[in-house]
């Protein structure tokens, strides 16, 4: 059988080889390019003919067969299987509601975000030691002292509101909050922050959507850090503008002159690589947005666990023409349920931002808890937080590294050091293929961490992501150990 | 001087004549067609060149004087000022931002809404008795379960996460309060409902605007009810559709074969006039949106207190095909700044839904007075508060209803009778002007009532809300005296 694919086209929408093969073979088959019933190439056959890896095909072939678009039979290879009634009724009924344009990029993310998933590696059920899900939290006195503050703040509404509870915020959030953030940016970051121009959002996520679509139009680009977050792949790719990924080293983003006027950076620390950007690196990109009349958006996601090098100023600090926004997050340094988030934008951009956020929340949600963290704040319980969990998270760190630069650890990671932040990232010292193996191995163990691919924008080499904050050092240690039990596997040549 | 503006179009896009003029006012003083120092026709001139009234002409007028663009000279006229620099800067820096072509939108809302507010008459400073603001409340009684319920979520949260507080809930929100407003929508509505179709909002308006953007193309209708909830107006212009003005009678939206596949409709209780759909017309909607292969959207805001009347089935228990979205929401029936609402979706809808909502809120916010809300709901709580507030609710319908058709403020206002709900939607029955009088007297008598204009999409004759549930019988009496009072003003010609 001659099997003729576009592939080149749907590697560029999906990205991932295995992912893009896997569209393709899939709209061929509902296209009945491929007909019911037909043999497909053997993988290796197909690896050759597109120049995709075996695994690639592999992997692709797993999905449709798990999905019952293909059937293999021992010995015999593989075939096209028959659309079954369930999965045609599943699809018109798909297509049976309305879909904006905005839908249907959204539809199409989810589409490739189910394929990913299906595929993933990096998910293990109940794992003993998990690198890759776990976050900040409070200690016992910090959880006593937001307990009080939780406790004010449900006495104070009651008070205020005169038994009537009909108090509600401003659609930019409760005031105190934004003055006591206001306070906290200038004391710790030298950033002279108005609260009129400080909107509280639901986690920072929602800050990075909503300015995204409210600044990126439709074809336009927006530069992105790649390796990134994804969450900002995703508002981009929703608004239906393109990513320009921007490369990092280890001074951070490498300017250009981009075309674009957006741009998306995490100064402070390099998600996820941990880099700090360079104080020329900041004035450069100031100096870029300045010329393009560009916004940009400094993600400062996870600047407040430094626990060494110098600090530097935030582009905000430096900022004197209004070309930046400041995102900050509670849910980094309190706790992971708290979702509040911040944005403190230039005072052109308020208005706008009031009317956008209005459409959504005509009120601010969670006041219970905004009212709670003023209270934290302004009492100082929140330094003084800050202050433990750093000693804390600070010897976490250092024996995480130790763990994994010593012994055989340090034949298979290469640590990216950093000064500040809640995991540790670290690259890959072998073989692709040895990564993925040994991924498999560590979800055996139980022990589960975090492949860096899902930071990557364009391809990369093999990397992971070390989540320790919630790990003591028994636990660290275990984590390890599970490891290397797992790369032993792989060395056994039981993995394969 | 021969003034030529485009009014017609300016109408189409502001909807209110003044506004209208105030746009194509301020954009000729711009664009240069109308210079500085030239003298405007005095309003009466101007108002029979194009057909309006002269009181919108005088607001115009006025606004634009407030604002600089125009300078009125007691006995000379009224001229073009000149703009004055910081006007200029103040708009180029508005420009300094990129602004996509949903952000446009928003931006012409706002433009729009700002000169609304500064027309407005309905905002009384500090009234003595409002019925333009308030909502429900907790009584004593439930405000006490209610610090329980709290309290117990905020022990769960500590015991489950065993310290860590790193418990993060589904993007759909708690699983144990969707799964009580199942088994409350099964109970109290009839409507079987899969606590997996129930993504939890910060409120109604999220659940409306995201919708609607997920649906909605740019150019495409939606069928709006006029009078409607402008929430929806403006969710509808900011995915740049276009709203379909529906009529509405006694019986609720008057069904047509309109060509859309987007519809919103309150059939419980409609928003504002309070009318109940007949059971004729339900099915209408349903066969309707069956044809059209449309999503009818169910704001049931506001039926929880119901003390009269015969409970129809909501469109979701009758919708055989999975065509109707349900949205509610706990602000109306708990307290004002608790920003909880719900769409309970087709199963179909669900997924998308999903990674439309993790786009901005990867997990759910607010999870705190989520899981207190599963638990005052679970323990009964909600539902003993419910029967609690609708004797206290219907006592005070009862009593404003009383006053304001007995002796001279039956002469000013006729009320549309409705059976639930938590405001009283009555018809003015004397003249516009009149109407606007009366406001103003009642501005100065301190008592502030909700002209219900803001509701109408194409205009309509004078009406006004009436919110009471925060009001006992002694404040109501007040209000309508300060409104009796009020009106003598106007008998008197002192309000011209």
């Amino acid at each position: 059988m001659e099997l003729v694919l576009p592939l080149a086209r749907y590697i560029e929408q999906y990205r991932y080889k295995y992912l893009a093969l896997y569209h393709a073979l899939r709209e061929a088959i509902h296209a009945g390019t491929l007909e019911v019933g037909s043999r497909l190439p053997a993988s290796r056959e197909l690896a050759e003919l597109y120049g995709v890896s075996r695994g690639s095909v592999s992997q692709a072939y797993e999905m449709l067969v798990a999905e019952g678009y293909l059937k293999a039979t021992v010995g015999r290879g593989t075939f096209v299987a028959g659309l079954m009634q369930g999965m045609r009724e599943k699809q018109s009924g798909s297509h049976a509601f309305p879909l904006s344009a905005w839908g249907a990029r959204i539809q199409a993310d989810l589409d490739s975000e189910l394929s990913l998933a299906a595929g993933s590696l990096d998910l293990v059920a109940k794992p003993r030691i998990s690198f890759a899900d776990g976050g900040a939290a409070l200690d016992a006195k910090s959880a006593s002292d937001w307990k009080s503050a939780l406790a004010y703040a449900g006495r104070a509404a009651r008070a205020g509101a005169k038994g009537r509870n009909t108090a509600t915020a401003d659609v930019f959030g409760d005031a105190g909050l934004r003055a006591a953030i206001a306070a906290h940016l200038r004391r710790s970051r030298g950033i002279q922050a108005d609260p009129k121009d400080i909107c509280l959002f639901s986690g920072s996520m929602q800050a990075l959507a909503l300015l995204t679509q409210l600044m990126l139009g439709e074809g336009e680009q927006a530069v992105v850090e790649d390796p990134g977050y994804p969450g900002i792949f995703r508002a981009v790719r929703a608004c239906g503008g393109k990513v320009l990924p921007a490369a990092v080293d280890a001074s951070g983003m490498v300017p250009q002159e981009w075309d674009a006027r957006l741009l998306f950076v995490t100064p402070g620390r390099q998600f996820p690589t941990g880099a700090v950007l360079s104080a020329s690196r900041r004035r450069e990109l100031l100096a870029w947005a300045q010329r393009k009349e560009a916004i940009i958006i400094e993600d400062d996601y996870d600047s407040e666990f430094r626990w060494g090098g110098r600090p530097l100023e935030p582009l905000r600090a430096l900022d004197r023409e209004g070309r930046v926004v400041f995102i900050g997050s509670f849910t980094n340094t309190m706790f992971t349920s708290l979702r509040i988030g911040y944005a403190l934008v230039p005072p052109n951009v308020a208005a706008i931002l009031r009317s956008a956020k209005m459409l959504y929340e005509p009120t601010s949600p969670a006041l219970l808890e905004q009212r709670a963290l003023a209270r934290f704040m302004v009492r100082g319980d929140y330094d003084k937080h800050l202050r433990r969990m750093r000693r804390i998270y600070h010897a976490r760190y250092d024996y995480l590294c130790e763990l994994l630069s010593s012994g055989i650890a340090g034949q298979l990671f290469e640590i990216l050091p950093s000064d500040t932040g809640l995991h540790l990232y670290a690259k890959w010292r072998r073989s692709p293929r040895e990564f993925a193996d040994f991924q498999r191995a560590c979800a055996y163990h139980k022990v589960d961490i975090r492949d860096a691919v899902r930071y990557q924008y364009s391809s990369g080499d093999p990397a992971a992501c070390f989540l320790f904050p919630h790990l003591d050092e028994k636990e660290l240690r275990e984590g390890v150990q599970l490891m290397l039990e797992s790369w032993a596997l792989v060395q056994q040549g039981r993995m394969k």
